[in-house]
């Protein structure tokens, strides 16, 4: 082994580009660089619709609420906010985050909460906590890009359990815990955004929330609940998060950053005892403490301004949203399939069998629309026809614009490979291109 | 492997406690709660002098620098700062933090730079994509003890290098990586604070970090240098940044906790093209984006505030306490010993060879002081007749006292020994106690 660390370094071994090449933890190889990234730089240009991005729209969030948050804060307790705070996170804010929960059903003691740089690192935290290599993890099929993300960056096996309009299949998730026990593999735990999720906007459904955590309770396997769109609903309150109904085999995750906003970075983990005080600790290892300074921003604001009248603002913003991204569905391409959420941010697209979204995106690119492929949401390659839109940033007009370009898009793709399979044998799915450098024949 | 998840459920098998005992990562063992947590809650009461903190006195930052900066930004670009950021950090901020770097020496590009959630998340990440289990972090004895947190959370196996007066001794460096070579172990980097160490105050010499840059090129060792005093010297400014003369080779830490406010948790970490590629991608799991809202407060206040007049206030500050603290240490304590640093929070006190710090601490929280023992900042257990005390937070006349307290709990601790040595052969190094439950003997 020193030899390996030493061969790593004769110039000319390893990666020319990389000293360090070969220096890597083994977990690090499964954090490669999206393949779309390059493209989306070019997708924020402001001439570009972009129904790709899960931004929320901030600008509906009157800014005289934060200044004036931010002010009887730093009159208050500037000192306490501008300093290091404790590693679960500020008493006070807990104690309103549980106000927060109570909406959704769930309740809870203060000190079972953590408070964390936005729900994602509670994933991370988690991830941490929980995933030896190889260690499964099972996700719905599709799942959120970023927890994929996570996963594989402490080498988990993502497993995914295929849904319907209904949620995930409670059938097809006994038989997924079978086989992956057959073939001798630890499940660690069951990740679920189970209300609007992201990237389909499906809801599972009440009664299939309480098997999913029967089968989970059976078979020992921990569920970790990712509940970032559930207050934001636009044809009345969703079911009550799985939370409600179990206390000790789920772990939920909750945020401000839709219901108010992301660049706070606060979010946070209600967990059983034991994985809390675990939670903890690992938040401390990571960054000492969340931002103190914004969480007495999010504690002041809460204890202020009618916040609950606030989501219901964010609630006419969204559906309005949803509304044109439907009706200019339905008026551009009648003949797709899609999802119909009844909150959060997102429509999930079915192409014709034969279209690749990510072949078709540079394409989307230069005519000027943004989406996220399918492909994304999967860690096994699946979703190559499947897209996902994003209604929650653009206005209504240019969601409407959106679509009517992306009809061009994919009319243009059928066209294109209609002729081929008219006029040829070859295969027509188009291969895969580099999205940095797509091929001339794009134009 | 699918067997051992099942019997982990057994209802009586594993942990009592905790239903998920037998369901964690192996990497969560290094995640041990500290022995002195429980009496750090207690030491927190405002009746206790804390030594043991490293607070920065954020109170001699004028608020109204903050606030009106804070207005500023709410005023001018409120709807971004509200936003998700780029997991690289904001551009212009990164520009700033050059300015600060060039301060010690340091030469980069703004695209070298990746903000992080305080430079402990940097700390964090570097860790996650280097360290394999079993892997040889090499670092000062002692070091800084969240530092030595992180490592052990991922599994890696710390090796303290000696230092003296001037610092990490180069020969025990050269010797370190002999004997670890000759055992085949993988040694992924070392770990300094070279300026004003925490827990010692020590600065390392100029002669010598180049000698030791030497050593780690030469043996292929990455350079991880920890900097978040650099700038609060008091008696002129100490060696520049070793990151100054070598590129390649190190990743610098830097933070804005020191000389501005911790509760931002903003700091940043420069690196090398390939290592910074994977920073983002990490940082961007973990967290998405670091807070935008306090990355626009604090690029704000560099551009309209004098920063530098600021940090040389904090100087002054920090300063007089150390003077205060050296003064009472020479009056109070006489025959120990202890370090003299030039800058940063801390100084460092060799207590007789047969006093154990943690076993005397229950005894001087009784008497209404508190510090931080030595075996905190080793991994190895030594450091048992060391302590910490921190003198950046107290007032002078505070930590006057502080001292005063403290040198009535040693010279008890010496008188007991010295009773117990001229009367019986018994042993004389007091047993471990347990913190959260001190032996009635104590008072």
């Amino acid at each position: 082994m020193g030899q390996r660390m030493t061969t790593a370094h004769i110039p000319g071994s390893g990666n020319n580009l990389d000293q360090w090449y070969g220096h890597y933890a083994a977990r690090t190889a499964g954090l490669a660089a999206s393949e779309v990234r390059a493209l989306f730089a070019v997708a924020s240009r402001p001439e570009v619709v972009s129904l790709a991005g899960g931004m929320p729209f901030v600008s509906a969030l009157p800014k005289e609420l934060i200044s004036g948050a931010i002010e009887r804060v730093m009159a208050t307790r500037g000192a306490v906010a501008l300093q290091y705070g404790s590693g679960q996170g500020m008493p006070a804010l807990r104690e309103q985050i549980l106000e927060v929960m109570a909406l959704e059903g769930i309740r809870a003691g203060v000190d079972d909460l953590v408070v964390t740089t936005g729900s994602q690192h509670a994933l991370e935290l988690v991830t941490k906590l929980f995933i030896n290599p190889g260690d499964v993890v099972l996700a719905e099929g599709p799942s959120y890009v970023t927890a994929i993300t996570v996963f594989k960056s402490f080498q988990a096996d993502i497993k995914h359990v295929a849904m319907d309009e209904f949620g995930l299949i409670p059938e097809a998730l006994r038989e997924s815990i079978t086989q992956i026990k057959a073939a001798g593999k630890t499940i660690k735990f069951l990740y679920t955004v189970p209300t609007f999720s992201n990237p389909t906007g499906i809801t599972l459904t009440w009664e299939r929330r309480l098997e999913v955590l029967e089968i989970c309770r059976s078979n020992g396997i921990l569920v970790l609940e990712d509940n970032p769109y559930g207050l934001l609903y636009f044809e009345g309150q969703p079911p009550h998060a799985m939370r409600s109904v179990e206390e000790d085999g789920v772990v939920y995750l909750g945020t401000f950053s839709k219901t108010l906003a992301p660049g706070f970075r606060v979010g946070w983990a209600l967990a059983p005892h034991a994985i809390r005080e675990k939670l903890i600790l690992a938040n401390e290892a990571a960054v000492l403490s969340p931002s103190s300074f914004t969480q007495h921003v999010i504690s002041e604001y809460l204890d202020s301004a009618d916040w609950k009248g606030q989501i219901e603002t964010f609630r006419g913003v969204y559906r309005e949203r949803r509304d044109a991204m439907l009706a200019a569905l339905g008026d551009y391409l009648p003949d797709l399939s899609w999802t119909t959420p009844a909150g959060g941010f997102y429509v999930w697209v079915t192409l014709p069998d034969n279209i690749d979204a990510k072949s078709m995106l540079p394409r989307a690119v230069k005519e000027l629309v943004a989406y996220t492929p399918g492909t994304a949401f999967y860690a096994d390659g699946s979703g190559r026809n499947k897209l996902r839109l994003a209604f929650c940033y653009p206005t209504p007009d240019f969601i409407r614009e959106g679509i009517r370009r992306l009809s061009t898009v994919i009319n243009g793709e059928r066209e294109l490979l209609n002729t081929f399979s008219q006029t040829t044998a070859l295969p027509v799915m188009r291969p895969e291109t580099s999205m940095s450098n797509p091929p001339a024949n794009l134009g």
